[in-house]
Parts: structure tokens; C-alpha cells; sequence
């Protein structure tokens, strides 16, 4: 099969990898040549090009930019289409997404491979990223049939968990495990360092251990990520913020009040249900 | 040296490994026969008994029981012992211990090494558990030098990073870097499983990754370590609520009013400072 990948970076250079492997001819589009270059060097594409039009011979293209950059993207590259083609991309938010392709691309599915590295850019690609990691697709009651199987047996080739759901199911749901984690993190990182002794902030710092670690690591990742997960998922998101607040100020209650039986409770609920989220 | 440990868990147990390969003498006691037997086996003490006497010929005993026993085990044990033996417990909070122990016994001093593994009990008691790692020292205005020094000195044996503070520095150091992390992180997970609706919940379930699973992590550890460190430091810990709860409550608001410019610059002073907590 002709596939087309639009943006190289980690996930499109390792989409390419897979892809390639079992078999498809792979053309890749990068605005930078130099990009292109490094693609094709690294064997995660056939061909690639500045000129988006190369892939008018695709028969499935994923969009794999920046979520910003998604809608015009593809707004800019149906222009060189012919109606057959499949499209589908990899943003990590999908309710506006397919909200704005759905009516400009009949043959358009929404994704969201579940799978990263903490780098970025062609040179990050990996083979086998995406092998037992969720891949969910948000197909609508108007995305063809045909649509769906294409891009779901492209799925299975690399190895992915499929997961179907309505664009936002996906949004709620990586609303909780995934962007609210980013802000609470944050906080921790923003509360200790607005500590006023000068002596207690230094102490912390050189006290700081595993726990501290783990729970500000999401805190202290990408600013442009975190801001974009805001920006596209802002009502999923502020109504989790909201509940995990009334959950907080649960707690600050019952230590305020002393109530060590029922936080002690609370505490074993949550340790009872933390495996459930947790898959080793 | 004749050293004395009582409570012979992970801590105790992991002291007592480390002090014997320096050449101390150590004796050992836990209220328990069987784990008496058991650090013995392993090399954890050199002698060991269910009956706290035998520590009146110790020049030093470090109480490493859980931390809401600290001081009742203290009250039980000074009738047995000479003015002249000097006391340090392990404690994670430090200034109720302090305040309770230093009118009842002059040669006392706080401290609290910080070092552990997820795993409990004298079979968990490992060698080198201290290296690199902080003990902190909480001497006050009214703690004899010589009582310092010898505890200092073995601490320095166990290859540890000494740090001196105030008790009330201390309690405000690991409330913010330990204690604060574990409610946060607990909110995380029961407002996540407060979710009204089953099919995104499920979804979460599914789609939960690194991200979810290191900030969930510490709210996720064991209940009755939460209460006590709620239950000592709550002064400490409902301070640094409080302000975490004004650090989030900003960035609710900043997307609230898709101010995407000052949230990027938030996330932007949480990356760059993340570095200064952390060590590796």
C-alpha cells in the first residue's frame, strides 16, 4: 500500500519504521529538506519531500504535526487529494479535530497512538514504539466503513491495542490520566518554590527523594505540550481540575479535623485502586 | 562501640548491618522473638532480645520503631538506662519526638535518615541503604555537643550526608518534598475514580500510562504511613495544602481565561526549576 506521513518527527519517523516493514511504500513530507533527508537516511521512508503533493498517490495519509497544526494542514493538503484517500492523525486531543475535518473529509478518521519517548524529533524514531501501547480511534456515525478498516489493519500491523470511542470519550478520559496529571505536577513544583524561608526551600531541595521526583516529573516536561493540552482540551479539562479540587479539599477536611479514621480510608481507596490504572 | 537499636525493621535493621561492618558491637531489640531470631541470622545484630534491658549497656540506641511509638518506647526505656547514654531516633517527623524527648532525657537527638525501598521488616534490612543519602541531624539549643558528635560520627560511618536544622525546618522540608506529594497524588486517583461516567472511567483505566502511573504513584503507597505523617506534621503539611492549593487554584484560572501566554510561562518556571530538587 502507498502510505503517506505528513510531519517526521517521533511518531511519524516511527510510524514510518513499522510501516515499512511489513511491507508499504512510505512517502514523507517535513517543511524542512534537511528533515527529509534524515528520514529517508534512517530507512523510515521510501521517499520524502517539502511538497505536499507527493502524496497524492497515497491511498492513506496520517498527519503527524503538532496538534496546532493539524486542521491547517490538512485543510491546505485536501486541495492535492483525490476523494479516496484516507485520512488520520495522531493528535493527542480529538473532539476538535474531527469536529473541524469531519465536514471538509469524508474519509477521515480520528487517532491517537498512545506511545512517546521523552524525546522528540526523526532522529527519536523507534521501531516497534507502538507494539502493545493503546491506539484509539474515534470514528463518528458518518466515518465510512471502509475508512475504518483501513487504518485499523495499518493499526494492528504495528502491534497496537485498538480502542474505539466517541472523540469525547478520548478527550475525558486523557483529560484524567494524562493532562490533569500535568497540572497538579506543576502546582507541586510551583507551590515549593513560592515557599518564603529562603532556608526550608534549600533544605527541600537537597531533602528531595523518589516521591518528590516521580510526582513532579509531568510537571516539569514540555511548556508548548502542556499549553496545547489546555488550549484543545480546555473543558475536559478544567471539569477534571474541578473534581480533583473537591477531592484535595476533601482531604485538607479531613485533616483539619483531625478525622484520622476515615483519611486512613480514604487513603486504602486509593491504594486499592491504583492497580486498576496500572498495567506492570 | 556497644550500640543499641530498638525496633528492628527495614531502618533498624538496614543500621544494624552497616554499624556491625564498622566493628560496633550491636544489640538489638523488637518486641518480637521471632525477629530477633531472624536479625540475628542475617547479621543484622550481634545479639538480640524481646526484652529492652539489655540496652543499659549501650552507649547509644537508636529507636527505629514507627514513628507513633517513638516516644512511649523512649518513657519505657529511660528507667532502664544510665544519664549517660545517648539517644537518636529515625523518625520521619521531627518536632513532637523533639519536644517530648528533650525534657525526659538530655542526651537525645533527633534524626531522620532518608533512605527506604518499597519493602518492609528486618528480611528488607539491606547494606549501604545510607550512602549518599540525607540524615538529617535536628540538635537544639539545649543538646550536648558530645551527644552531636557521637552521633554525627556514625553517621558518617553509614557514609551518609549529614544535614543540620531546626526540628521545625525539618518538619517543613519533607512536608513539602514527602508529605505534601502523598495527598496530591492520592487526590489524583479518587478523583479519577469519582468519575460518574463508567465508559470513560473504563477508558481511563485503559489509556493510563507513565504519566498517570509515576504521579499516582506515592498516593498509591501504604494508608497508615499517610495518616502518621498527616497525624505529626499536620501544622507543616496543612501549610503547604494550602499553598498548593493556591498554585493550582492560578493555573485554573489562567485556563480559565486561555491565557495560553502567562500558562506557558508557568509551565516554563516549573521546567526549569524541576532540576534544582532533583538529584540524577
Amino acid at each position: 500500500m502507498n502510505i503517506g506521513i505528513l510531519g517526521l518527527g517521533l511518531i511519524g519517523g516511527s510510524l514510518g519504521l513499522d510501516l515499512r516493514s511489513h511491507g508499504h511504500h512510505v512517502i514523507g513530507v517535513s517543511r524542512r529538506a534537511s528533515t527529509c533527508q534524515t528520514a529517508v537516511a534512517i530507512g523510515s521512508v521510501d521517499e520524502a519531500s517539502i511538497d505536499m503533493n507527493v502524496l497524492a498517490v497515497a491511498e492513506v495519509v496520517f498527519i503527524c504535526t503538532p496538534l496546532g497544526l493539524i486542521v491547517p494542514t490538512i485543510e491546505q493538503l485536501i486541495t492535492f487529494l483525490p476523494t479516496t484517500t484516507v485520512l488520520t492523525d495522531v493528535g493527542s486531543v480529538k473532539t476538535p479535530i474531527v469536529q473541524a475535518v469531519s465536514p471538509i473529509w469524508h474519509n477521515f478518521i480520528g487517532g491517537h497512538p498512545m506511545a512517546g519517548t521523552a524525546d522528540s524529533g526523526i532522529e527519536a524514531a523507534l521501531k516497534n514504539l507502538f507494539i502493545r501501547r493503546p491506539y484509539v480511534l474515534t470514528p463518528t456515525s458518518t466515518t465510512p466503513t471502509s475508512a475504518i478498516e483501513i487504518v485499523e489493519e495499518l493499526v494492528k500491523q504495528i502491534g497496537s491495542d485498538i480502542y474505539h470511542c466517541a472523540p469525547q470519550q478520548h478527550d475525558r478520559a486523557v483529560s484524567w490520566i494524562s493532562h490533569l496529571p500535568v497540572m497538579i505536577s506543576a502546582s507541586l513544583i510551583s507551590g515549593c518554590m513560592a515557599q518564603s524561608d529562603i532556608e526550608v526551600l534549600k533544605l527541600s531541595q537537597s531533602l528531595a527523594s523518589s516521591g518528590f521526583k516521580d510526582t513532579s516529573r509531568v510537571g516539569g516536561g514540555n511548556p508548548e505540550l502542556g499549553v496545547m493540552m489546555a488550549k484543545y482540551n480546555r473543558d475536559a479539562l478544567l471539569n477534571s481540575l474541578s473534581q480533583y479540587r473537591d477531592n484535595l479539599d476533601e482531604i485538607i477536611e479531613l485533616i483539619e479535623q483531625e478525622n484520622w479514621l476515615r483519611l486512613e480510608d480514604r487513603l486504602r481507596f486509593t491504594q486499592s485502586n491504583r492497580p486498576s490504572f496500572i498495567k506492570d
